[in-house]
């Protein structure tokens, strides 16, 4: 009885099995400190549900990897593996800057897009990334209907710029966010203390090429016009050097001291980033470069001060260490969300974090048509800067402080932290056919 | 009988409190994540001794606080606030870039400590900074003998540097270790699941203008020829272009990618920096800059790879919030211990920390005479540096990692540190005359 019962049930799961169909799950433009956390989400979600996805392939180097039909098979990977995703920083597949061209200019894309998903089941499309991205998973979505292959598509949002629309934020903005205020809080403790003999001016750039959300974030280090930092440099408010430079002053002869953070994406009224302001190299070669140096000698240059600066640069983005627990667990849950979206029927959706409220902060997961998010780019709103233009509001601060509150430490391992170690064993190809992108 | 044994008593103790002295303590020099905790180990330790050391007064802006007679009494800290020195970055009295000349000449500064510390009953004198200050302890220990108003005389080690000779490391070298072994870490975690089609050079400037300590650390974040860091530049190493250039191509051609840990004081085989290796501004003046641009400005004009660079600066020294568990410990002990020596009656001396064991760690501290410490440098040893010049040897990472280990993580509050907040309530000054440092 036992033996027939059991031959039912096997029956029963290989035929859920047989009506199970795979995943694609690709990561996209620059990595964060918590795009691994978001692929936990998709990965763990899938496997709790095998009778609807059967396995879950990562794109190596985000949507190369199916254009190439170099996949990697995420079964192979054990459970405490993909657990470890949770704090492990950078790309675990790898990502790509790569951005399909619309269809009339390359269907040839589209098309091998949809020979790979065929010839390996896949049936699911779980696109990680920021505009462009959701840009693509719309496309796909809209394409492979079109192409009578019809695949489930999900964007699931992941960016440090913060500029996803429709969403209340971005995962992977939180934690860049707190990265950038401990920062400014630490260095701004460290000067001060030697302001007397030692350096009176301090520059913290952060990336933002066209938004000041992270330079924002730099704000969250104080609140009392004597606390660090003095001034924000946001590229929403076009530089204007003779105030800028009287600020420094001011600040200088008031507290001692002045820190100031700005965006790499700080420019002139003319639109010209200050990063380009003409410095070269001893060939006379225009410099590539920060804003930081372009600042810190302007200020020699005009007042005197010793000054010091630092770059950030990709520390801030992938400073896995100091992740925002708010930042991490939203990270997981959009991912989670976009699979259980899926499972659901929905396409061409991403899932958007919905906030409840600010104090205590509370949130949500809902979902929204990629049609209202894909390019489209969402600005710091005006009332966030302050009227002149050097820090931010009160409204800024309330919208901002929630998102870097908790530490989600990793575990660490001689002094470092631990982190995932992939076999990212490859997928066997099927198409016989080579794709050169 | 009860009263009489008190009356006894109170009489005991007034004549211990009457032969109780003050102390006098000073930061020196660059700031560490950790100083304030030896800070903390001397305050705690002296409360714990009423009867030998009456206050602890602290100078506002390390040793130019002694000579303007601008103290601050510590005694008005709770021992709440006095604890939280143990997770505070910067200097919590502030420091100072001051060094004292040679009584030669400058006998006046001397003089004036002498004479504020009469003025204070200032018995104990506890200086907590690098070689220079060592220097100056022992100098106000001969000199206050040889005046007739002998101080006990402490150094307290501090140094980002690590360039203490006696002592096996110097405290808050092992956080900036950590800080910068992590970040390397994570950044190359970013850079390389990118690398196909984004940066594939990444470069992180560290401190160090006369040693490789700091630099070398960053050796810690991998072990194997892939692993990033893929080339160190220690100042200790004259630099050879050629060989940088033809190693980077190398990393790249194999591993796809290349990352590099600079000290700012790398330099040429004719002693010239890099850093100063003609970078220019639009007016054609030379620019301070850091070194992390010139290397990346040479990868573009030879190898045309795309490249991103990060400058830690202060950042590294301040980063408390991935401060060591030893580091930290250790910093306690050493202001602990200073205090513990001077009430033996130990003078002209500096507790160092003695390597008891590799594997486990294990140390101890011990004293040594300032003599066999002040203005001597311990540089990095030549067999801690690989025999090709780009990576630290077996032996240079056995040394280094028992001092990143551990994470003290500060408490936080809203999403950032939580720090002391002191006081600082001055000293009323008692000599009425005014010194003009």
């Amino acid at each position: 009885m036992q033996s027939i019962l059991s031959r039912v049930e096997i029956k029963q799961r290989e035929t859920s099995i047989m009506s199970a169909r795979n995943a694609f799950y690709a990561q996209s433009g620059g990595v964060t400190a918590v795009i691994n956390a978001s692929a936990c989400g998709v990965i763990e979600t899938a496997r709790k549900n095998p009778n609807k996805i059967a396995n879950v392939y990562a794109g190596r180097s985000g949507i190369i990897g199916a254009l190439t039909e170099n996949m990697i098979d995420t079964n192979k990977e054990s459970a405490a593996t993909i657990a470890a995703l949770m704090h492990t920083p950078g790309g675990a597949f790898g990502s790509a800057r790569y951005k399909l061209k619309g269809i009339e200019e390359n269907r040839a894309e589209y098309e091998r897009l949809i020979e790979v998903f065929k010839a390996h089941d896949i049936g699911y499309f779980f696109y990680n990334g920021g505009n462009d991205s959701m840009d693509t998973a719309h496309k796909v979505s809209q394409i492979s209907k079109s192409m009578g292959y019809p695949v489930t598509c999900l964007g699931i949002p992941k960016t440090v710029d913060n500029d996803l629309p429709v969403t209340d934020n971005c995962p992977g903005f939180g934690s860049v966010a707190k990265y950038v205020a401990v920062s400014t809080q630490e260095a701004a403790m460290d000067v001060l203390s030697m302001a007397e003999t030692s350096t009176k001016v301090f520059i913290l750039e952060v990336m933002g090429r066209h938004a000041g959300w992270i330079a924002a974030a730099g704000g969250l280090a104080g609140k009392n016009p004597e606390d660090a930092p003095h001034i924000i440099l946001f590229p929403e408010v076009p530089f204007r050097k003779r105030e800028f430079l009287k600020r420094v002053r001011e600040c200088v002869n008031q507290y001692g001291y002045c820190v100031i953070v700005v965006s790499e994406g700080a420019r002139f009224a003319n639109g010209k980033f200050l990063a380009e302001a003409g410095t070269r190299d001893a060939f006379g070669h225009a410099q590539l470069g920060g804003v930081a140096p372009v600042l810190a000698n302007m200020v020699r240059d005009n007042l005197g001060y010793k000054f010091h600066y630092a770059i950030a640069d990709y520390l801030q983005r992938s400073a896995r260490h100091i992740a925002s627990d708010v930042d991490v667990r939203q990270a997981y849950a959009v991912g989670k969300a976009a699979v259980r979206y899926a499972l659901q029927g929905k396409t061409a959706v991403m899932p958007v974090i919905k906030r409840v409220s600010d104090k205590p902060y509370r949130w949500t997961i809902e979902s929204a048509a990629l049609g209202r998010i894909a390019n489209k780019e969402k600005m710091l709103p005006r009332r966030y800067i302050r009227r002149d233009g050097f820090g931010i509001t009160a409204a800024g601060r309330r919208y901002l402080e929630p998102l870097i509150k908790g530490e989600n430490y990793p575990p660490y391992i001689n002094g470092l932290p631990k982190v995932a170690k992939l076999k990212n064993k490859p997928v066997k190809p099927l198409t016989g056919t080579k794709f050169v992108v």
